[in-house]
């Protein structure tokens, strides 16, 4: 099946990421998995499951897949009602993640290399995620990954776009991971704008989220705007936009906004855990590696 | 999600393995994996996924899986028009288990307790499996099986109805597994009627597959007539199902055969390895666990 895989955005001349075959399948699990947390009824997941089931059809090939996330999880609000059905997870997440600041602070303060540090911990908190068909035992994940190498390493290019810009912009995945994201800004020591989803979707980080995780206290907290699990360009409203296309250092975390970015020519470095087989393809990695990789290389 | 997990049966009394909730993202799943097995046409795949999606709404919670399973295989032969996409793999599993069935012939004669030993290697057989969702290593898992305790034991039972019948009906499961069965055959020493599917349905053996493997030398080859993933007594011809009606022992291999006959008050013993939390949850044990398992217990 090398037909498809990737779709070729007349605009940039790069491949994007797009849906392959074998998101379909993914979708109607994702599905089910938000259903059967938004609600115990069995009618309604099954309901979820149905509809899900009708819409494959009609999902284009050159969307990226948090643009269908948007199609299932508001399926799924539609629905069962549940406006967030991740709400108590996220917050018990943060809640947890807060616990271990303290273990991470002091885990840069005795590294070599601070900054490495930090990085590790902010793609180490990237383990926590709700959406990828991935579980994660959040204590061991992030001691596996603090000694883990990196399948890509842009980190001489990301120390130089650093230390000559004045901002940073930063693209917030998970909730809980937020807290892991805390210790890289705090690190980095450079003025912060920190970008959340405008609504719940999953277990992404809202205002709500990050200010609970005290985000609010390290950087400034804006809404890209979306409402997918992923930074959708197209959806994000006017004033982030501008921010993104005037950015000189812009830090992604977590697959969603990789799938939606990709093909980005622009100062963006994707930093995550790779939770899927299409992901790790599109990026030349496998399953469970650790990336930081920058848009234009 | 307690409801819709049990339907229950009004004839026998008993609870009935059907379709749980879980059970349809799965059937997507099947439907792309086969699908991918059987064309290189990432079109007809296309296909595939959209109609079994479609096909969600419309799959009643009191049918087995295996009947499902029907709905799903006919439409991927009928899209792709390859009438048995696992051909090539059945054969290729046949033969690799063919060339372990010299070590497979020595544990038994090294055993304390044959009968015992053969049971073992017929149930590390299952390991073979291209229907559920789980990849195995052959060579590995079968060792791991043939040191793996039983999760349910009714062996003292079996061997007291083994003792006591001159005739064993032996429901198989899937090519390369028939070696496996050759053995427990070979060592019980008794006539045995092998039954399989009559068309080719995943990876499921059919009388070529059972020749292939030499089982036509140790038992009677039949068909049950099913053109499904297990043996679902309706769809049976009349042959089959006066043998099993009168049947005082049947061996009855793997999840599909478990899962269309788990509500069955008959001298049936389920040897299967479990692949998936439904069919675990239903016995009563956990994924990966190994089971021999009266039905009537």
């Amino acid at each position: 099946m090398p037909q498809m895989r990737h779709s070729h955005d007349a605009r940039t001349g790069l491949n994007t990421m797009k849906t392959y075959l074998e998101c379909f399948p993914c979708f109607v699990s994702q599905a089910f998995r938000a259903a059967r947390i938004a609600t115990d009824d069995p009618e309604k997941i099954k309901q979820v499951i149905d509809e899900v089931g009708m819409m494959l059809k009609d999902i284009p090939f050159d969307t990226s897949p948090p643009e269908t996330g948007i199609l299932i999880y508001s399926k799924v609000r539609e629905i069962t009602g549940n406006q967030d059905p991740y709400s108590h997870i996220k917050a018990e997440t943060t809640k947890k993640a807060l616990s271990l600041y303290p273990f991470l602070k002091d885990q840069v303060e005795q590294a070599d290399d601070r900054l490495l540090m930090a990085i590790r911990i902010a793609v180490a908190g990237n383990v926590i995620d709700f959406g990828a068909n991935v579980e994660f035992d959040l204590e061991k994940d992030i001691n596996e990954i603090l000694n883990k190498d990196f399948a890509v390493f842009h980190y001489k290019e990301f120390k130089k776009l650093l230390s000559n810009t004045n901002e940073v912009l930063y693209l917030a995945d998970n909730a809980g991971e937020t807290v892991f994201d805390r210790v890289l800004i705090e690190t980095m020591g450079k003025p912060v704008t920190y970008a959340v989803r405008d609504v719940p979707v999953i277990n992404d980080a809202t205002r709500k989220d990050a200010m609970q995780a005290g985000i609010d206290k390290v950087a400034t907290i804006i809404s890209s705007g979306t409402d997918g699990p992923g930074t959708i360009l197209k959806r994000c409203n006017t004033e982030f936009r501008n921010l993104y296309n005037n950015a000189r250092l812009v830090i992604s975390k977590g697959q969603g906004n990789y799938e939606a970015l990709s093909h980005e020519n622009r100062p963006v470095f994707f930093l995550l855990k790779v939770k899927c087989n299409i992901v790790a393809t599109d990026i030349g990695v496998n399953t469970s590696d650790i990336v930081l990789k920058a848009a234009y290389i």
